[in-house]
């Protein structure tokens, strides 16, 4: 027996007007999502709990089976993680974005008009020349705005603040220590310093005033935030005895993927964008199942979509994943395999953010206890037999539908 | 976004045989309270956990976002919050009824005939000059036949017993320490010998012989219950950022809500009991609505009607109930106000006790996802969309509609 976890990011949504007072979901022609729905066990998840809106890194710790308030160390380490940028124990690491501000040091864009990777790549070149005593420096950019910072030496602490304020409009933040250690202080300041020299750099960089000559924004300063150490997980391997890959294109679901122990699986075309090629990612999905127990396959689009407030976008997506979802269920032996949709977070269109709202599930596969729903949406499957469950209790679920979990008691 | 909670005291019950095996909810007329459950989301919560009968200080405190396994510290301490007895941290308060007990020291009545307020107040009066060396006594009455004892001084503690036996022809108890250490000792000590010379006060006092002439029940006792301290709690100020005002007619009910930062707001006609002005408690609310993000609404009479077994009254005083959230909803604007409605535990009819059946909540408002639900009753809503939550759940369910909760993570 296998499994498949399909994540559409922020995924679930509320009933909005737009849509007749329907969410993305009951609005999306969505017939694979439904026969998952049709042919298993429906339900829904608080991922962390009730009324709290996760993060997309806690959501996915959640879902791969990890009380998050054990183990979070932080964003910055996961995403170091997922980004291949080596980080040890005892490293912190900082989430960065390129951005926009001011002459007044004000927010305009918090990702610099989500400026193209190859920009971002050439201003990092120069910014990697940046050094500083007594902490080794590693600074690197993923896709489009997102960038690594990760400081590695003696005496270093992840209680240090965000320079990002958040909020366009707003001015930088200072980064300052969140408690008394001398370590706290010691990274706030080489932080607060690096940063202020990335700014010295950027503001009159070449790259940028190209940029401007092309009426884009300037990637004129860094911000950072999540600052994060390395976390300790029982991988997945050791904790189920299962081998188990994923396919994401976002660093930071590739972190915690990568932290449980799966194996990540670069697919060509998969974006994290709109023009994600989720038939390539389903094909490689069908592949990693004949030499995994499990695979999870993440999808970045859906959540883009809502924090940019674009319903119909959202609804394309969702019924790019129901491809997705359709290629993969007619390509793996059924009587084999587990399928389970949901999504990490709803991510609402009209406050364009993680909302604390449950999030729809549906598990099909060969003995499930299958219920009456038929559809694969937040209401729908409130209905269903698995009733309202935690998303630490969802790996135990697919754990035991495998035969993996083990018998607590006698 | 504003929230207004309306809470039923014990107004869950079970299936009677009285009413064609339904519940006071299930017959009661209640278009308003229908109307919530049809346009809103509804579900179950077990206020504590399940089979866990609350009192009805635990269940606030939870329903109010607060996990009563780390902070409650006894009714004592909330019911002096509640009754404006100032009580500092190290103070031990006891919830106190005046009671009738017969020669040999068994209870007749456990609320002296509900005496009045009036009668109890003279009592009290002179229960006041009675001191104690090396502690300071304050005694004072609320409504009716309840009081606060509260002793100040150093060394003393909460883990004391109760005097009152809770049940009709039971002796009264011996306040007796209820661990080794010479602070419990001192204050059990204490408790009994005041409540000893309380008797000796009352057993011959002149408004107690005035009341057997009427043929009233003396008040010739006094039993102490719940001994507790201070809590601390984070206030939904700090927690959420909100502004937040209660209308509650039980010193039990203020005293949680003052201790959650909550304005107390006195409403005229506002009882506590059968008679109490429903409408006026609703215009209060309106009101409060203007200047606050979230207002609880708390009514006692259910509760009453069960613990005196008359199912008439019940349904009577939810309907009263349902007149008081019809008129909110037609006077606040819906299409930025979450109306919350439930209870904060069961109290059956039959054993005329707090129950630990879950009891029903329903939630409207924009953007919820509405389920088919068209009754809030303890049957139809268990169908809901909602689930069954715990209490301690619903606060983050409201804040996150609300925009109040923090995302967890990145």
């Amino acid at each position: 027996m296998k499994a498949v976890i399909i994540i559409g990011d922020g995924m679930a949504d509320r009933p909005v007007r737009e849509l007749g007072r329907k969410t993305p979901l009951e609005v999306a022609k969505k017939p694979s999502l439904n026969w998952v729905a049709e042919t298993g066990v429906c339900g829904i998840i608080d991922t962390i709990a009730p009324g709290v809106p996760p993060g997309s890194d806690t959501a996915h710790l959640a879902l791969l089976g990890y009380d998050v308030f054990k183990v979070y160390t932080g964003r910055g380490a996961l995403e170091a993680i997922g980004s291949e940028v080596e980080i040890q124990l005892g490293d912190v690491a900082f989430r960065c974005n390129f951005a926009t501000v001011d002459d007044n040091f004000r927010v305009l864009d918090r990702r610099a008009g989500r400026i193209e990777t190859q920009d971002a790549s050439q201003l990092v070149r120069d910014l990697k020349r940046v050094t500083y005593e007594g902490a080794q420096v590693t600074f690197d950019n993923t896709v489009q705005h997102r960038a690594i910072l990760l400081l590695r030496g003696s005496g270093l602490s992840a209680m240090v603040s965000d320079s990002d304020p958040q909020k366009v409009g707003k001015r930088v933040s200072e980064v300052t220590p969140l408690d008394d250690s001398a370590e706290a202080k010691k990274t706030a300041k080489i932080t607060e310093d690096l940063l202020q020299r990335y700014h010295e750099i950027l503001k009159s960089h070449p790259v940028n005033e190209e940029r401007k000559k092309k009426g884009l924004l300037p990637a004129n300063v860094v911000l950072c935030r999540g600052a994060g150490t390395l976390p300790q997980l029982t991988t997945l391997s050791l904790r189920y005895g299962i081998q188990a890959a994923a396919i994401a294109a976002m660093p930071l679901v590739q972190g915690v993927c990568k932290a449980a122990g799966m194996t990540l699986l670069n697919v060509r075309g998969a974006t994290g964008t709109y023009d994600t090629d989720s038939r390539a990612k389903a094909k490689a999905a069908i592949q990693a199942m004949k030499s995994n127990d499990l695979v999870l396959v993440h999808m970045k689009a859906t959540d883009i979509a809502s924090h940019d407030g674009k319903a119909q976008r959202k609804i394309e997506m969702i019924e790019k994943i129901d491809d997705m979802v359709g290629h993969i269920v007619k390509n793996v032996d059924m009587d084999k395999t587990f399928v389970a949709v949901t999504a990490d977070h709803t991510t609402s269109l009209l406050t364009r953010e993680h909302e604390g709202d449950p999030v729809p599930v549906a598990i099909t596969g060969p003995g499930v206890r299958t219920d009456e729903i038929r559809e694969f949406d937040e209401r729908a499957c409130a209905r269903g037999s698995l009733g309202r469950i935690r998303g630490v209790d969802l790996m135990p679920t697919l754990m035991n539908f495998l035969g993996k979990t083990k018998k607590f008691g006698a």
